[in-house]
């Protein structure tokens, strides 16, 4: 058989549920990863272990892969044009990645585009914070490090000029963006192959607690359909324009007079779709392995009227394999999420999925089981 | 983190397929395999090669399992008492297996237990043979060696007194059985915990083609309600008396005059439930794992009103993926499950699961596509 092997960069818990979703493929798949110990390591039959900054490392891990795919956006967009010049496909490709790596860069090519964004610009320094808050009425505004950032790190919420210092000190450039008085988050999730077909997922509402993904509810309750194919048809544009292979999560926002505006986006599975492993016909990660081998895609649409996602975070209480016999004897059609790693405050480290007809009803038992987990209430 | 760790001895399809499902757990999963080629030892992180006929290879595997269990039901019976009596819990036990390993063992319990079966005793030799057909209404008899059989190898259709002389050359004690006049045949699938809870799922039909299972229909259509509900009974009654830990499969002839017999019986996941991994809420193999970590049980109810399975078997085009082109993109809603295995003419490859409103639909859908991966149709 002539069964192509998917190497995959980064052995976080997207790799590891990627990999999951893989076996049924019949395909090899290959992980680079830092240690035996990360979430992915811990499940794949072939691991390497080593740095993906070091291109050595990356072009001895991609011989014998027919496609390089990845965990997270980190690695350096030289290496990826390298190992694209050793004629290893990667996808999605470096031309695209940039875009994920640098917000600078994104929101720039947003504009191009005619994407609806917050108001925003690269500031020089702290005094030029306060000259771009005057230009949208005035403080407080969002300013942002333009590489390395992930679930609110590198996101600074600005007061006043005195708070504008510390986001300057890493020595990145520092993106500005207007505070949007939004009434909801949403996140529109489309996969596209090199071939150009794509699939368009239904638009989710995202709720974050402390700038942490908490809960998702798939569909966005009473999101107005105009408004849900206008956020679908921007993922799919800004896919196509950016030629992203894969999974991608455009971010919203939308507000009180009934706009979006992009946020941010990511080029890989994301924690937006973690509901479909369980409420949707074809999963993000099995839509995302097919995407980077261009095999055709499977169908997006949901399985249940509802499903919600609730992620697990770590808590005082480390001991969540105990929480099974309670979480698993309450609900018997709750689906368990876990991706091997230590429990440490605010981590995440599972997620659930529930699913049914009566969204209050699929919210509680997602709540209670994420809260139960957590250990932040006991019966 | 106090996650546990299960042992899987065997390397099959059975073995990566519940690795699949035991993923989302976050539990540890060691694998005993015959090779590194093997189905489930190219997906599993930790896997020992070794003899499961060797005590030594086997305890040494064991040590730092939390529970072991199993892809088939051939370790020997005292290597699996050795293994209890150095503490480690054997899921299913030996005390049950033993009526999965020999079938004249499994048909004295079911005698016992007033289980309908076809007529059946061990045989002396080919005249006894001429004896027991007269006392069954004359030939054809099935005869079985009461060991070592499965899809259809170690058992014959015998026909004439000349026939019977073959089953009896391995030395192994052969079981005569009646030939029933089935209708069709019909699976009762149901888990149990050690603690005694335990789920059925809808019976089903299944079809064989040549002494394999080729297609499994989820429930078993216009099957009658109450011979339903007795065929499950039993199959829950067979789990708590022979004390089953895991899946347990109970095949069955449906008669012209609707009774149910018992055909044969597996301790494990098992073919006639491979629908349930996306035509129920609770896959046969997630709820194996559960049962033998003695986790409460997850719901095994369908959530579709129709399901369908179809084996991918080897035929003479060796090229199975090139084959996904054609069959993903004809139906989206399509599930391949592929094992990884090089392709044998007739050997088990693989299987396909459609699910949907409309049965005549999902049928021509898991069949169609079974066939274009075997190479029969190219259109």
């Amino acid at each position: 058989m002539t069964f192509p092997v998917v190497g995959m960069v980064g052995g976080g818990q997207l790799a590891r549920m990627t990999h999951e979703a893989g076996i049924p493929l019949g395909i090899r798949f290959k992980l680079l990863s830092d240690s035996p110990q990360d979430s992915a390591a811990q499940v794949v039959g072939e691991v390497v272990i080593g740095d993906y900054r070091d291109l050595d490392t990356l072009r001895e891990f991609a011989r014998g892969c027919d496609v390089i795919t990845f965990d997270h956006e980190h690695v350096p967009i030289e290496h990826l044009r390298a190992l694209e010049a050793d004629g290893i496909p990667v996808r999605p490709g470096p031309d695209a990645l940039v875009h994920a790596q640098d917000k600078g860069v994104m929101r720039a090519r947003l504009r191009e585009l005619g994407a609806p964004c917050p108001r925003n610009r690269i500031v020089a320094d702290p005094a030029d914070v306060t000259v771009f808050a005057e230009e949208v009425g005035g403080f407080p505004v969002i300013l942002k490090t333009v590489r390395g950032g992930y679930d609110g790190k590198g996101v600074w919420f600005v007061r006043t000029p005195e708070e504008a210092a510390d986001p300057f000190l890493a020595g990145v450039p520092v993106l500005a963006e207007e505070k949007v008085d939004f009434v909801r988050e949403l996140a529109a999730n489309i996969v596209r192959s090199p071939h150009g077909q794509a699939v368009a997922y239904p638009v989710v509402e995202s709720r974050q607690v402390d700038g942490v993904c908490d809960t998702v509810i798939a569909p966005a309750p009473d999101l107005d359909e105009e408004l849900a194919g206008q956020a679908q048809r921007l993922a799919l544009t800004l896919a196509a324009e950016l030629g992203v292979v894969g999974h991608l999560a455009v971010e919203l926002f939308e507000t009180a007079d009934g706009r979006i505006l992009v946020n941010e986006f990511a080029m890989r599975p994301h924690n937006s779709g973690h509901w479909t492993q369980d409420g949707a016909v074809t999963s993000q990660f099995a839509n995302h392995v097919r995407a980077v081998l261009d095999l055709p895609l499977g169908d997006p649409r949901p399985r249940a009227p509802w499903t919600v996602m609730c992620n697990v975070l770590g808590g005082d209480y480390p001991d969540m394999y105990a929480a099974y016999l309670h979480c698993m004897a309450r609900d018997p059609q709750l689906k368990i999420h876990m991706y091997g790693k230590d429990v440490k405050p605010g981590r995440k480290v599972g997620h659930v999925n529930t699913y049914g007809d009566d969204l209050a009803d699929v919210r509680e038992r997602a709540r209670h089981a994420a809260d139960y987990l957590r250990g932040t209430i006991t019966e």
